[in-house]
């Protein structure tokens, strides 16, 4: 409320929301953790990995690179397995359900605040007033009226061309803008794909070369390396595109404030969503999935393998790539920038006002600083904008694939409560005082949250069905092992490779366990080489597929009946407050009534009094009962009761 | 607008839903029978209905009963594959999806126009007002009351017994009652699979007599009777499901007339809707997929086999199944009943009057019967829950299955102009006129319309790709084929079994072509009889349902995608409209801004005038000022500008 009396209502809700948001982390951080520990525990116990790593199944695994990788020994990716059981456990459906429900819960309970506080802040009636069209508006309108004016004076057919050439030109205009988003948009992939590429050729360079520690841990180097470059490249762009968002909502010159702070936010966000997540879309989706198979490799340009996940399945590069992009995101955008360059700022201008001030020195002498001029110094307020941005991106990080990263919660809301202060100290002491704004709601980053909670419903979805090895585990354990038990699941998943069917040049050179291997093993389900049909998928695959679209179709439809059933349950409005709004109405209407009455007393008896006044007192009775007739039509029934006991009256 | 003029908003409400929902059927007709008609040009052209009812490549398929079924041609079974095609082909897919989206645009369109007459019919600022307690309510309470004094004479552990007895009888009363509803539902499923029961041993039957005529078409004779006794069954379970949930929501004793009735119609509504559409859920989804393969059926109560599809596929007995009970539905009950009942009663009642006529005559005989005489003998009025249910079902049938039976919205089409002149009729003539009631909308009519909108996307997904063969056809045709054509894809379809493993007893006698059968075929995607693990699923099983899948998947999110887009696309409110609302209320502020000037002059003169009347006169301006605040605090912000500038006055 304070921040209310303060800021206005604009900031108030604001802060309200961010309360509201920190608050609901906590559960959710809460039962993250407990998912988290569950896999710790159950790390040890846990029997595929258990096999991977012991040294007596040892499977020969196939290549990871042409010529210069050697076989390699599955139980040498033994920890990289063991970790990923943390993230890859069957506590985590629960708990991509569990937040799932947990978003629709956030959103109602806000819906609900709202409404609480938009009544204690007399905001329930708000309507948004005729709104004052932008300046810039405003002289592109004149500017357009001289040209017509200009035109006018000119011969008709000259006026019809400009005419039709200014009308062309705002199409164009309108049409070049979407283009310009979609270049954004295709730069943006670009990067990713830059990145991709950079990895490939990395790993591939490394592997040349002779050096034994680094061709042994390439994989640690080149994903380290490419997800700091990943995230430098999301930071920068995400500065770019703030401002290229900003420039092409100002070029639309749309007409009033409000259209042109939901454009911009439109854009921004899209943008912005686009460039955090393509990255790890690409990780949760694509990564590892047209590797091809030994033999039959897919390359891109001249000789270079498509990348594949590490064996512990592609989870783990996930997780790896969310946390990694997720708190450098926070720590260093949100926090250092939005404190650091509001002070440099601050700095700067400081500098610069007190050169001017020497020469002001000798106007000014005496009288000592006003608080409007300390705060001149201060940054002017550039709207809410930003801090939502970050907050919805955020959201969507501890929404969207949680699945795959159970702790992200638990770091959102460390960096919110900090958040929140900051935000605070920002407001209070760096920026200069925001003219206060009255906002009956947070606008369209409600939609926007919405939307982000339907679509991490089916994100999670495919997240554990695809990324994950839970359905396959699933599948094995009740279709294929023999006793019930996840023993030989490895195996299972393992297809054989005939080493002598390797393309000439694509055998590793000067092998460690040289002529012994016959067959190598991939990870995939294909047919075995001394299947009819080798290499072909085999029926194992298909059945797994068609297990893993059952389940995204189950986990979509079930999750989203039970959010469903939870927006239905919870009414959006307080019962409290409903009531209260109509016990205000009904005093409302005796107020009207008593009042009516004396009226009417004060006029009968000045009637009695004296001819002129009654004429005008009649005239006013008659405009009053127009007036309630008026009450009456207007979207106020609560009236209705009232003016047909006033007839009677 | 006439007819919520006689009968008021709420019944005006309905006719404008009701014509609304037909003017938007007429596209959606017209659509249809395209389809249709599509289906029936390019059924010639169909290639698998073509190879299958060829004579040449002659599949001797496994019989269809055990021991009395002799093996048989599958170009016998022609018509039935000819016929399906016209519902199973690439248009319905398409149809479908129109379907869904034309859901969503008929419900958006139904907000604006709700909106738009509650703005022409003073609705907009409706509110319920406090509503009345139902006597029966009311006397419920005066018994409880009654009987706590009672027990409070009393001694005090006895009224602890009590007051603990009558509370725990209520909250067995509560859970009895939602027993009760899952008994009812049981029912209707045990109906249903009484009905299957039927079939089966009908089916089973038939095959022993030795009439050769009877046996070549069992199968019709059966699906024809079924389907006849399964409609009987439906309209007589429906009425009784009316009674039941009537009886229930009495004994229930809600608070208000408005949780009476929506309580009624929610337990209704899911009586009916389980009631209509059990059995075409069966027949879509269910039957068929557990007949198990020949040498290894499925035997229900001692040694019935399983029904299984029409060589067809399950979707030409769906559509059977969902045109006859739609049709039989609304011609017998809609229409025969609607009028055929009251004008029974009608009569009934006319008699019953002349009877006591009789005696009455000598009191009034000279005075002619006044028009509430006439109207005495009509029909009271039952409340608008029936003609909103029936539509309701009927929009279900529209949307729900549509992709089976492109001809629903036709007959919908049909039946609707019927029925508005009957309801009209019914409403001018039949029954008693009803007390007009307010209503802002349709109140819960709109949740069920918009649940069943969305469950029909999930439905038609799963019904185009299990239920038809739809899936197969493309998997064929681009995956299996060689030549990229549909040639081929019934003998790919049909799975071989080896005769001679057929269970002793089971094999046909008396077999027309004995001897040189030694393998038959069976629809199903299984291992040959000659492959090391035979009769298992084949890989072409698990390839093509998770193609199904992966297509219900796609279907689904697709669907969701566009309603959104349409929703979002489409405003709530008319333009015109709002902004007609936005005057008015700057119209009223002016006019209270005028009158308050007046009275303000008015008082003064009249201060100035006299001073007893002066100390009234401050004091209705005090009144008054306070009640502007009130004003100010009310929800109607327009209030806000005003007021301020009156203070300024």
């Amino acid at each position: 409320d304070l921040i209310r009396k303060y800021f206005g209502e604009k900031i108030g809700l604001y802060f309200a929301w961010l309360g509201l948001y920190t608050e609901f982390l906590i559960p959710s951080s809460v039962v993250g953790t407990i998912v988290f520990l569950y896999g710790c525990i159950t790390m040890e116990s846990d029997i595929p990995s258990k096999e991977m790593c012991d040294q007596r199944n040892a499977f020969t695994m196939c290549p990871l690179c042409d010529k210069f990788c050697d076989y390699w020994n599955l139980s040498s990716a033994c920890a990289t397995a063991r970790a990923s059981h943390l993230f890859d456990n069957p506590a985590t459906v629960f708990f991509s359900i569990f937040m799932a429900l947990w978003a629709t819960m956030f959103l109602e309970q806000w819906k609900r605040l709202q409404m609480r506080l938009s009544y204690f802040w007399d905001l329930t009636g708000l309507e948004e007033e005729e709104e004052h069209p932008r300046p810039e508006y405003e002289t592109k309108l004149l500017q357009k009226k001289l040209k017509n004016k200009n035109i006018t004076t000119e011969s008709s057919d000259e006026v019809r061309c400009c005419l039709l050439f200014s009308f062309m030109w705002d199409l164009c205009f309108a049409k070049l803008i979407h283009v310009l988003i979609c270049l954004q948009i295709m730069l943006a992939f670009s990067a990713v794909f830059g990145i991709i590429v950079y990895r490939i050729t990395t790993a591939a360079a490394l592997s040349f070369s002779t050096n034994e520690t680094t061709r042994s841990n390439v994989r640690v180097t080149v994903t380290a390396t490419a997800v700091i470059i990943n995230l430098v490249v999301v930071l920068i762009l995400d500065e770019i595109y703030g401002a290229v968002a900003k420039w092409l909502t100002e070029i639309e010159i749309p007409k009033t404030e409000k259209t042109f702070e939901e454009r911009l936010i439109l854009k921004a966000f899209l943008l912005k969503f686009v460039n955090s997540y393509a990255s790890i879309f690409y990780v949760a989706f694509f990564k590892g999935r047209f590797v091809g198979r030994p033999g039959h490799y897919v390359y891109v340009f001249e000789g270079y393998r498509m990348e594949e996940c590490a064996p512990g399945g592609c989870l783990m590069e996930l997780c790896i790539q969310l946390s990694i992009i997720m708190l450098g995101k926070q720590l260093i955008q949100n926090n250092l920038f939005e404190i650091g360059i509001p002070k440099l700022k601050k700095l700067f201008r400081k500098l610069k006002d007190e050169k001017t001030e020497v020469k002001e020195m000798d106007t000014n002498q005496s009288k000592h600083p006003q608080q409007w001029d300390l705060d001149y110094i201060l940054e002017p307020f550039t709207g809410l904008t930003p801090e939502y941005m970050e907050m919805i991106i955020q959201f969507g990080f501890v929404t969207l694939f949680v699945a795959s990263f159970p702790l992200a919660p638990v770091f959102a809301l460390l960096n919110n409560i900090i958040e929140v202060r900051l935000d605070a100290k920002k407001f209070v002491t760096e920026l200069r005082r925001p003219d206060t704004v009255r906002e009956k709601d947070i606008g369209i980053w409600y939609n926007i949250l919405s939307g982000i909670g339907k679509l991490s419903v089916i994100i999670n979805a495919f997240v554990i069905a695809v990324t994950s090895d839970f359905i396959p585990r699933l599948m094995y354990q009740y279709a294929y092992s023999q006793n019930g038990t996840m023993h030989g699941f490895i195996n299972h998943t393992l297809s054989y490779f005939n080493v002598s069917q390797l393309k000439a040049g694509t055998q590793p050179e000067n092998s460690l366990f040289a002529q012994e291997v016959a067959f190598c093993r991939f990870k995939d389900y294909r047919e075995p080489p001394w299947s009819p049909h080798q290499y072909e998928f085999s029926k194992q695959y298909w059945a797994v597929l068609s297990a893993r679209l059952a389940f995204v179709i189950l986990f979509q439809n079930l999750v989203m009946f039970l959010s469903v059933l939870v927006d239905w349950m919870i009414a959006d409005i307080p019962k409290d407050i409903s009531e209260q709004i109509k016990k205000e109405k009904t005093a409302l209407v005796d107020f009207f009534l008593k009042e009516e009455h004396e009226k009417l007393k004060l006029i009968e008896s000045f009637i009695a009094h004296d001819k002129r006044k009654r004429r005008s007192g009649t005239k006013s009775r008659r405009t009053r009962a127009a007036s309630f007739s008026q009450c009456h039509r207007s979207p106020k029934g609560s009236f209705t009761s009232f003016s047909s006991q006033h007839t009677v009256v």
